[in-house]
């Protein structure tokens, strides 16, 4: 009868705490007593019960209480495989460029710029500008601020010759950045099946967005030249292609740019085939010896999809991108990236506007063009003395890295390891390459904390690749 | 030989005009003279042939110059048609809470608040501090700013119950607001041609992100009580569903927040069927007569999905969201985020924290739950005086729109095209339908701008329902 009774008040009790705060006080034995009608021997040892369950902690003189620490028992969501299935492609969820390194650590693996070359003065006084004025408080259309879009479409206009006519505010499509404007375009103007033509190597983040949107990625060789026109028309010709990505300003990672020719060559391949260029223009603001130059500003046919942006240079912070392209392939973009992600801060957007026409704006960027010279040849030079064996198949005129060739047969993941446990931290060139490498590629940003240690982190890939010799 | 020359002028000022910038200075008669080996008559005859076809312009006693206005032609993007074929959905491209109103128009339309209802000296505040802090110029991990994380999964700690394990800040990702994070789940638990279960009528920004997604939508009727447990069970057996999108508190359009034995049914039936609920707690910080219990703090199994969003109570500007969930979920979220959007800006992600840090934070919102009680009770008045046709389920509990049923037969579009004549907008149901509409509904947000208006309002919307009797 007692049994009973103390296994009635730890049933009662056990649902009034499923449903109590964790510190919430238990109602006093004397209250129990009276409302179970229980003694007080029967009380105690329904009590007992719950503080072995884990699910009371008494506190003598003071009273019982639910307890605050929760079971910590393992849990098993294995029953989540059968519902969701095989995944449909495989993602990968961590890329060396985005890895985060401990500050003692030489880092030539990244794929942002280092702090010390953002115009850290412009953007906290955009931010607090903008953290007072209007946008902090409201929402803009999916397409984006109107000032915002014009100023992107002005930029381009710049480079537009005459005869051409230039994009307009309504051509352009603000985006939280290129990987959404890229899920966003291969999503809009392919497809799942439909096969787009990507140079090799090109931008891990393409061949991601490429591999989410479920298209076929199909690579084409493209050197410090660019692609092979020939080649190229061969690849639209056996795929029946309708897109192509590349970027012909400052390759990420070969930083080849394009010749005017090669330029118009592959235009002219890209109209044959009644195809679209998606031109990655992300390294817009990092010329060197060069400017660059958008073939996006010589079309006005609607056969360049143009992606500007700016978290680079700008800040990290600060990620906005802009898709300019015209007709029926702007209204595709724009719904689905307004689907996707409704619309972009229009706080981050004003930012990005008040710095870039600032008139400090343009004496930045002609400071880190001189910053990114200094840096790119110290990097060369440490290279060339401390790993000779690495072989660079040009000088980049702009962007952000080089791209070394190093001796056939070499591990790569060793070498990478090796430099890590060195404290360098360096980027194998697999992760560029849509299908099989074409060789052992590393990518050395010169744009990292600490230029001063280049040579430090070349000696250590030197020794490194020594050992496998 | 004059006209070959002059050709010969005009075809090699056209590619240097190519080039040019726009107002460039076209070389001197003299200059062409010399380099072409041309007489004055033929260089006069190129340049005019150039002004002729609009690519240069000449300032008498100045110069010659690029042309800075170029034509206006008419573009033809039609061969897009050929490359892009017929959309694989349908994406609408605007919906009704979207809509920017002018300021004279009364608007019971919205999705959003009105900026007078938001914390603004909060976020602002927050905003400046952000602009001066770290996270100006950094970029985070693709799931998000660890001290946000652990907030989000606090909140939910709170309201878990003993015995349930609480999620942790890994359970978190951060995403750039809920329609990013419907279309990241919708596509990582489901995937095209796959059936998930929406209520009818539920969020249409859920019912746009699972049609982007291809997922195939399958309505489950739901009113002011929540679904129906037993057509939910019916409904995961004929389609063999592995998810279920809902919205247990403040459902939105119809207000309804399902008791405790509702959730706990649908939650039963959700685990008998190895499903995901898929809790969307949009109106977490609107709670009228409530307040909001999410139900993923019953389970621990990782048959909850949930989604919390700041958007709508901190600011439209400061737009982050996070998905909690459990397991390999988690997982496949985190990689489907992280391939669309790579990560959300550090500075939005450290705004919103400090806000819903600060002790104003919870005053701000107890303050909230009194204007939207006023506001609520005021339209209820308002539309019950002057729109008696208009029937209204039930008085929901929190949330910002009361979802009114008009007489059978009336025309939707008609009465919306008439109430905005007459300066009032409003939202008519349809939208809100997976599939056909189950009645002529409206939705109207009682927390739009001028709440004194709202009698006025109810007048218009009455007066051009009367002109259908």
């Amino acid at each position: 009868m007692s049994d009973d009774s103390s296994a009635r008040i730890v049933t009662g009790l056990r649902a009034w705490i499923a449903q109590a705060a964790p510190g919430a006080q238990v109602p006093s034995n004397r209250a129990l007593m009276a409302r179970y009608g229980a003694s007080p021997v029967t009380v105690q040892k329904a009590m007992r019960t719950l503080g072995a369950l884990g699910l009371v902690e008494s506190r003598p003189g003071v009273g019982t209480f639910v307890r605050a620490v929760r079971t910590a028992r393992p849990l098993d969501y294995g029953w989540q495989t059968a519902a969701l299935g095989a995944p449909r492609a495989r993602i990968p969820t961590l890329s060396t460029p985005l890895r985060s390194s401990s500050p003692d650590a030489i880092g030539l693996h990244a794929g942002y710029p280092d702090r010390t070359l953002l115009p850290e003065r412009l953007v906290r006084a955009a931010l607090t500008r903008a953290a007072r004025g209007a946008t902090a408080l409201v929402r803009s259309d999916a397409a984006g601020l109107p000032e915002l879009r014009a100023w992107f479409a002005a930029e381009l206009a710049e480079a537009t010759p005459v005869g051409v006519t230039p994009p307009a505010a309504r051509d352009v499509v603000i985006v939280p950045g290129s990987q959404s404007g890229l899920s966003s375009i291969f999503r809009a103007l392919a497809g799942p099946g439909r096969p787009v033509l990507l140079e090799s190597p090109t931008y891990w983040g393409a061949i991601l967005a490429a591999a989410k949107a479920g298209v076929r990625a199909v690579p084409v060789p493209s050197g410090p030249d660019g692609p092979d026109p020939a080649e190229l028309a061969r690849a639209f010709t056996e795929t029946g292609a309708r897109l192509l990505y590349a970027q012909p300003n400052y390759a990420n990672p070969t930083g080849a740019q394009w010749s005017h020719e090669r330029g118009d060559q592959v235009l002219d391949v890209v109209r044959a085939n009644g195809a679209f260029l998606v031109e990655d223009d992300w390294a817009h603001d990092f010329g060197i010896d060069t400017t660059a130059r958008p073939l996006a500003a010589l079309d006005d046919t609607g056969h360049v999809v143009y992606l500007r942006s700016l978290t680079k240079s700008v800040s990290p912070a600060v990620r906005v991108a802009a898709v300019i392209a015209r007709g029926p392939s702007r209204d595709r973009i724009l719904a689905d990236h307004g689907a996707e992600a409704m619309y972009v801060s229009d706080l981050l957007q004003a930012a990005a506007l008040d710095v870039v026409t600032q008139r400090g704006w343009l004496t930045h960027l002609r400071t880190l063009a001189q910053q990114l010279r200094a840096r790119r040849d110290l990097l060369i030079d440490s290279i060339t003395e401390h790993v000779p064996e690495a072989q660079l198949d040009h000088v980049p005129r702009g962007g952000l890295h080089l791209w070394a060739r190093l001796p056939d047969g070499t591990d790569l993941d060793r070498l990478a390891r090796d430099c890590e446990t060195d404290g360098v931290l360096i980027a194998p060139g697999a992760e560029w390459f849509p299908a099989e490498p074409a060789g052992p590629y590393i990518r050395l940003n010169y744009t990292g904390p600490s230029p001063e240690r280049f040579p430090d982190g070349a000696h250590v890939i030197g020794r490194a690749l020594a050992r496998q010799a």
